[in-house]
This record gives C-alpha cells, structure tokens and sequence, in this order.
C-alpha cells in the first residue's frame, strides 16, 4: 500500500487506492491526482502555462519519436517557421482571424526599461505593427510556400513542424487545455484538390494508427460539423476517444483547406498548361494533449498507466535488500539483468529498463513506479537470485498480483510480454467504449442519457457522463446549437466508417448515417 | 560547372566556382550564398526571425541527436519550462535583468479587436504583469527548482530543456544572430560549490567533443573575461572556434552561477546536518549557431561541406540514364544500392542515402548535391553496372576528382570512408587554425596583426582578418576595453589547457598565461 494511503489509514479511513479521489468520486480530482503522483506536471507561475516534468516529458519524447518516424515515412520532413506573426497576416483570412484573434498573446515592445526603479516596457519600442505568439501557423507558413512555389514541380510540398504554441485560454487544465501547448503541425500544399484530399485523410490515418497502436486509445476517426470546423478550413476530420468519465476527447485534427489560405497568402503555381492557379492546401496537427488522452484512457485509482510502447521506462527493477551484506550481490544481478533486458528488441526499439537503487523501502519504491504507470516491475532479492528467477508485477492487473518467472523465461519472453500489456490496455479501452456507447432512436432517450443525474448538493463533484450516442442528425447546424445549450452535447463526428441512413429522431429528416454525440473535452 | 556558373560564363565573367562571390572576395556575402545554394534557412517577414528549411532543419535534428544522447550519458533528463517570464522574475537577479531587458519580446495584451475595420490589441486584455519572452530560462526554471528542492537528497537536479528563445537583436545574421533562434538550454543545482564547479567544466567538456567529434569543427575551450561573461554568471566558460574569415564564434557556453540565482529564486535545501543554504546552480547553452560555425569551418567557393556526422543524407546516388531504354534497369539498380548502403552502419547509425531520381541532367544534380554538401555522391550510370561499380565524389576533394571503385569494396568500406571525410575536415580545420595563430609579445606587433588593411573603396567588402594571437593578458579589465575600441578585438577565453607564465606587453606586468585575442562574431 502505498504511503499516501498509509498514512490516510492512521486517521482511519482507509482507502484503498493509491489516488485519492478515486475515478467513481471525483474525476476532476483524480485526473490531477494521477498526474501529480506521477510527476507528469505542474502549473507553473504564468497564468494558463506548465511545467512539463522529466517523466512527462519523456512520454512526449515518445510520442514525437513514434509521429515523426510516421511522418517521415510518408514524405514529410521538418522545418522550422516564426514564433511571431504579424498582425495583417492575421488578417488575410477572414474567418481564421475570427477564431483565432480572440485569444492570444499580443506583443507590442522590443525593449524594458526602468521607470522609478520598476521594470516597464519602453514606449520608445514600440511596435509600428504588433507581434501575435503563433496560435498555429498558417498564415506565416503561407507565406513561405507562397515564395517557394512556382510550378507544378515545386508540388507537393510537405512540411511539418515540431513548435509552441500559444492561445489564452481562461480556463486551463494540465495536458487538455493551457495557454502554450507543445504539438506539431503539418503544411502541405497541393496542385489538386483530389490530392490535397488525399493528404488530408492519409494523415488522420496516420494519427488513428499512432493512436491505437501507440498509445493503445482506440479512436473514432470522422469529419466535423461546420460548428467544429477549425477556422477557415472546408472540411475538419478529427480522432475522437472516450476518456474514462466517458466525455469525448479530440485527440488529433486534419483540415482540408482548398484553396482559402493559398488565395490568402497567394500560394500560386504555374500548372503543366501553364496558367497560374492556386494550390490547394491541408493542415493536421496533435499536441501534448494526447498526454491528457493516455492518462484518463488507462489510468487506474492506483494511478498512471503507461501503454509499453509510450514508456519512459518499459521495466523498472527494484532490488530487496534485507541485509547491507547482500546488497553488492543484489545490485551486481540487476545491473546484469538491466544490461541483458536492454539488448533486446521490443517495437524495434532496445528495451528501456531502470534499476532504481535509491536507498530506501522495497514497498515505497514499488508504488512509487506503481503510480508513475511502468509497465512492468521487477522484485530482486537474494532468494530469487538463488533461484535464478525475478518476481515480476505487471501494471495491467492489480498491484498484489506478482508471479515468480525465471530469469531466462522473462528475457526471453519479454517483448511478449510487453506487447500482451499494450494489448490488453487497447483491449480494456475498447470494450469500455463498446460498453459506454449506445444506438439512440428517439428524441427522449437521448435527452434522459445525457441529462445529468441530480446532485445532492451543489459542491458535488461532476458525476460521470453516459457515453457516446450513435444516433441519426439531419445535420442541420441550429439544431445542434439546441441540443449543446440542452446538454452541453455536441456531434464529435461524423464517422467515416460506413453506415445506413435512418431518420433524424429530433427532426423526422432523413439521415445519411448515425454521427457520434458525446460531451466532450 | 553549376547551373549560375554556366550562366555567369555567358556574360564573360568566367566564374571558376559554384558560389559567387568566394571567400576571399567577400566572406560576409560568400557565407549568404553559401546557405541560399544549401537551401538551409531564408529570413521570413518577421523582423529578424529566420525560416529554417528542410535542409538546415535536418542539420539541427542530427545535433539534437547528438548532443542529446551525450546529456542523456551524463545523467541529465530533459523537460519543458513556460515560454514566458513575468518581469518580476526577470528582476530578481540584478546583473541578469541589465543584460536581458534590453532587447526583447514583451507581451502586453492577450486580445485582438477590430477597430474601424482594422485589427489592434484590445485595451480591456492588457495584462496588469507584462511578460517577456525568453531570452534564456534561469529564472523561470529557478521558480521551479525552487518548488522541487527541499533537501539534499533531491540533488543534483540534472535538467536540460530543448526550446526557442528570443533576444531582440538590431543586426540579425542568418543562424550566427537572429531574434528567434532554437537552442538547448542545460540547468543544474548541486549542493556543494564543487559540484557545481564540476557539472559546469563537465558540460563544456561534452560540447568541445561534440564540436570535434560530431562537427569536426576544432575548439578552444577556456574561460571568459568578466567583460564577456554572462549576465549574472559567477563564470563563464565557452568553445571558440576559428572561421575562414579567420574571426572567432563563440560555439557554446558553460556558466558557473555560484548562489546567485539559487538566491534570486529561492532555490534552498536542507543540508545533511539540517541547515537550510542555497544550492549551487549551473547553466549551459548551444544553439543553431553551431550550424553557422559548420558552415564556415567547411564550406568552400563550391558550397556548402557537410561533415558526415551532421549530414543529412550522407550518401547521394545519382542514376545516369542516357537512352530511356536503361532507366528502369539503372534505377532499379540504384535501389538495390542504397538498400545495401541503408543496411550498414556509420558512428552508431544506419547510413544515410538517397537516390535522387528527379528527371533533370546528371550534371545539374551533381552541382546541387556538391552545394548542398553532401559528404559522398555516386553516379551510376549502365557501364557502371556492367561492371558491378560505382564513381565516387567526395566533398573533402575537387568537383572533378572522381574514382571508380567496385560496388562490394565501397559498400564494405563505406563507414571507413565516411569517417576518413570526418578526419580530413577536423584536420584542415585544425591546420588552418594552426597557420592563423600566432603568438605574439609586442604591442606594436599586435596592433600591427589586428589592423584591417586598408580599403580601396568604402563600399568594398570587409577583408579577410588576420587570425588568432596568443599574448599575455593582466586581467585588467579597462585595457581590454581599450583593446576592443581601438581594433575591435577581444579576449577569446582565457584557454583551460596548461600554459606558461610571462608579461603583458600592453603593461608590463606579469601574466598567468597566454590568452587568445581575435574579431570575433
């Protein structure tokens, strides 16, 4: 048990999980439990902004190794674009400048003075046109294609872009919503529209296969309303996930833009006939929300857990050391161990193993990796050295379930092993969502699934939501404003999968498939 | 001949080199025309902020790679620290706020609003605490390690951070001094003063060998002047290496804090006896600087020299095809080849190939690649498969000076090659620098060494400086400033490695060592 949860006992409560709150009492609370246990993050003095700790950071590490290797493979490669945008590029785009002008951080100055031995901006700095921190980049990476393309042969052009970036948000929460967000952002441009569509889905693909495969969350890929639709794109497809308080999560984004922001920053080429047209043009982009993501779909009451595949440290091994005169023995048979662990293979990259020999208890160290989500533990003392065997704990079943393997079956077996727990984690999410998501066919239903259930009193924490509805829409854009002011339940997606029509349970239209309503994140 | 010489040779100019203008005709020029034929970076519309492209961003991933691996080996964890920094923070440390509030990005408003059809900060979001954009991270990561440390156990904390940051500079220089540029900032706290001493000089260790190793680029290391020191920094110590215009770059600092900054921001801990003191913090910094000083260790009238370790593609297969007849054949060939080359391995990665099977001349892809400074390029054309070889280029020699060689003895000597191109730029680096050094014990003689000979006319370019002088230095601080107004020369570093005691011949007064004196950038 661990040391939280002792020392909750002595003022005889007793709980019995590491994070207190747990997910059925508060899951508000408890998503930041986890990550305060883990040591994912914190905020940070500046108003909407984190800090990202080295275990947080390392998660991201992860992420951004497996999404590049998956960009480069399909073509893309980095560059490097300005922080700073100016105001009139802003401009150019009118419905961009409408969603995105609202909430940034303006700067005006290039100078800081002293004025009565106070620190103030110069007002001889000031700027002839002011300066915005790039809410995503668009305009200022339109306007680079705008000089580099000239003809059909320049295209495509696929670029993608590692960066901060900044949006004022009011209300920020660690990983799912802050001021700066670390993310990437693809820019490409095309000479058709069929390709640029083509982009377009082939890297929301890219996204859901990541999302699955990497951080083991399936997803839900499909399109936007027109009320979701990022600002000045044709058309939005998005990744959507079911968090444990099953409200959607919107993991990852691929706007198709046609030719609104090449018209804007005049991204022009001459095509194989020789007339001058505008390129057509996408943008996609995921940021450390997908962090946010992995903890609230696998995270437990005990605390984080990591899918092997994303994990700073894939196996953690813990010496027991009773006696000081076994300790030289223990630690000489866990360097080996770690030494012989990190030579294999699992994802096609070494194992990432950590021998964690800070001198204090066995069961302290235990839950403490037990709260930071490693995917596996093992326990070392000197009778399992004797029986040449580890004693083995996996962060997929519950904390007291260990298992004796020898030695040589766990090194063998130990990307089997790993893989078993993505699996499992996938598995466990899958069905959780499966279970969590309902076909609605009428209008009262619907209305009773997602109204919240009463609180007893107002301090109460948010209860738990329904679940997702498949449920038919006519897609008229009013009548989803209704339903969001109703339930504060919008249309996540319009999924891509195939679907039969049906009717509208609110209108009586007829509708082409059923989309997916959640709340959401 | 490249495609601007061939076009220079119709208007009778004759050019013998891919790069107009040569070094030694107008370095500063060169250097620009140099990265433009590279296609490495552009500036962008925004003041003083560069684009880095595909090209020049791969160069910065391979030195993230590098160096990364290197703080990962000597126990540091990377993590993510705000963007911004309140002015209250920046006014903690005395000597740090004088040397960075002069030049930056100061965030005043967090809205736009459109006034009259014309889009201005909105004056209800103006924040009551402006902050700044960083110009360096010391005191928003000291808020934090101030949060974190609480007793000796928690250190050495061991953190290093991979950021942009932005320093409002008037005279911007493509990657040499830009208002935005990329770089990793390296902070520690210790807590003993040795420890700190030793992070520090360990740090400026691993930076001189990455600066060898990795760039082949040969440096001094050794410690600043109080003049030059950072703002704040009990010591500064830093690489210098030479350029071809024979001035100084600064390639890395290392900063010995002392308590300043734990100080400043409240950074104590609980010592093993139970007092509560200050720990002893360090800083250490490199940036995309360094791609510059690559750029001018190497590069030659013809373009850009790409070390092999830094080398975005290391290998470039250029299929000859003369009758369409032979392209699938000799292409299919070229694939076959860099799959085998992909497959070998070169300093601990898999080697880096390309077969570049655009539909243009041979000899205009030859230019292309020797500009851009691909260490090895091979042509490969039917005769070359009848004979189961290649013809080999390397960047190290002439354009023209190419060999034949069997295809089974460049692949098995692949690794050796590309490690003998390695040697043979760090040793004419070395060589060069060894033949601009001079030591030199008279005043007359080092005033006469540093004057710039005279121009012809005022518009002619800045001609090439003299070099290096070792001379001994008293350490006053006033004759260096003298120094620096007269000739525009500095100290350098005062060098780490061993020297001799002897006088100052500005003064006349006894000197620890001889320090090295140049223009610097």
């Amino acid at each position: 048990m661990s040391s939280s949860a002792v020392s909750n006992e002595k003022h005889n409560e007793k709980p019995k999980t590491a994070i207190v709150p747990t997910r059925a009492d508060n899951y508000p609370e408890w998503y930041l439990k986890v990550i305060d246990a883990a040591d994912l993050a914190e905020n940070s003095d500046v108003r909407g902004c984190m800090v990202i700790k080295p275990w947080g950071y390392a998660l991201w590490e992860n992420i951004q190794r497996g999404l590049d290797a998956m960009f480069k493979a399909t073509g893309h490669v980095n560059a490097y674009f300005p922080l700073f945008i100016p105001l009139s590029f802003l401009e150019k785009e009118a419905a961009h400048v409408e969603g995105f002008a609202k909430e940034c951080a303006v700067v005006t100055h290039s100078r800081l003075i002293t004025v009565d031995g106070k620190l103030v901006p110069d007002p001889k700095s000031k700027l002839e046109e002011p300066l915005i921190v790039r809410p995503t980049s668009e305009t200022i990476i339109g306007a680079s294609f705008a000089k580099w393309v000239k003809s059909y042969r320049d295209l495509p052009l696929l670029i993608n872009q590692w960066a901060n970036v900044v949006r004022w948000e009011m209300r920020t929460r660690l990983f799912l919503r802050t001021a700066e967000f670390l993310w990437q952002e693809g820019h490409t441009a095309h000479a058709t529209s069929e390709e640029a569509v083509e982009e377009t889905m082939k890297m929301l693909g890219v996204y859901a296969e990541f999302a699955e495969q990497w951080m083991a969350m399936p997803v839900i890929q499909g399109e936007k309303t027109a009320g979701e639709r990022f600002p000045g794109a044709v058309q939005t497809f998005c990744i959507e996930a079911m968090m444990q308080d099953r409200k959607a999560l919107q993991a990852g984004t691929s706007h198709f833009l046609g030719q609104n922001f090449a018209k804007a920053s005049g991204i022009e080429f001459q095509d194989d006939k020789g007339a001058l047209v505008h390129a057509w043009t996408t943008s996609w982009g995921v940021s450390t929300r997908l962090i946010g993501g992995m903890i609230m779909t696998h995270s437990d009451d005990d605390g984080l857990i990591c899918p092997p595949r994303l994990a700073p440290e894939q196996i953690v091994i813990i010496p027991v050391i009773q006696k000081p005169e076994d300790r030289d023995r223990v630690l000489t048979y866990c360097k080996a161990l770690e030494k012989e662990l990190e030579a294999t293979i699992y994802a096609g990259s070494p194992v990432r193993v950590h021998v964690d020999a800070r001198d204090m208890r066995g069961g302290d160290k235990a839950w403490q990796w037990i709260k930071k989500g490693a995917p596996i533990r093992l326990e070392v003392g000197p009778r399992d050295i004797d029986n040449d065997s580890v004693f083995m704990g996996r962060r997929d079943k519950g904390p007291k379930e260990k298992t004796g393997v020898t030695r040589a079956a766990f090194v063998a077996g130990v990307a089997t092993t790993l893989q078993e727990i993505q699996d499992a984690l996938f598995a466990r999410a899958l069905a959780f969502r499966d279970q969590h998501t309902k076909q609605i066919d009428t209008k009262e239903e619907f209305y009773a699934y997602f109204a919240d259930p009463p609180k007893k009193k107002q301090s109460d924490p948010t209860p738990i939501h329904a679940g997702f509805a498949l449920t038919h829409f006519n897609g008229d854009p009013a009548l989803e404003t209704k339903i969001k002011e109703d339930l504060k339940v919008t249309v996540r997606c319009i999924p891509l999968a195939p679907g039969e029509p049906g009717t509208c349970p609110f209108t009586g239209q007829p509708s082409a498939k059923r989309v997916v309503w959640a709340k959401s994140y």
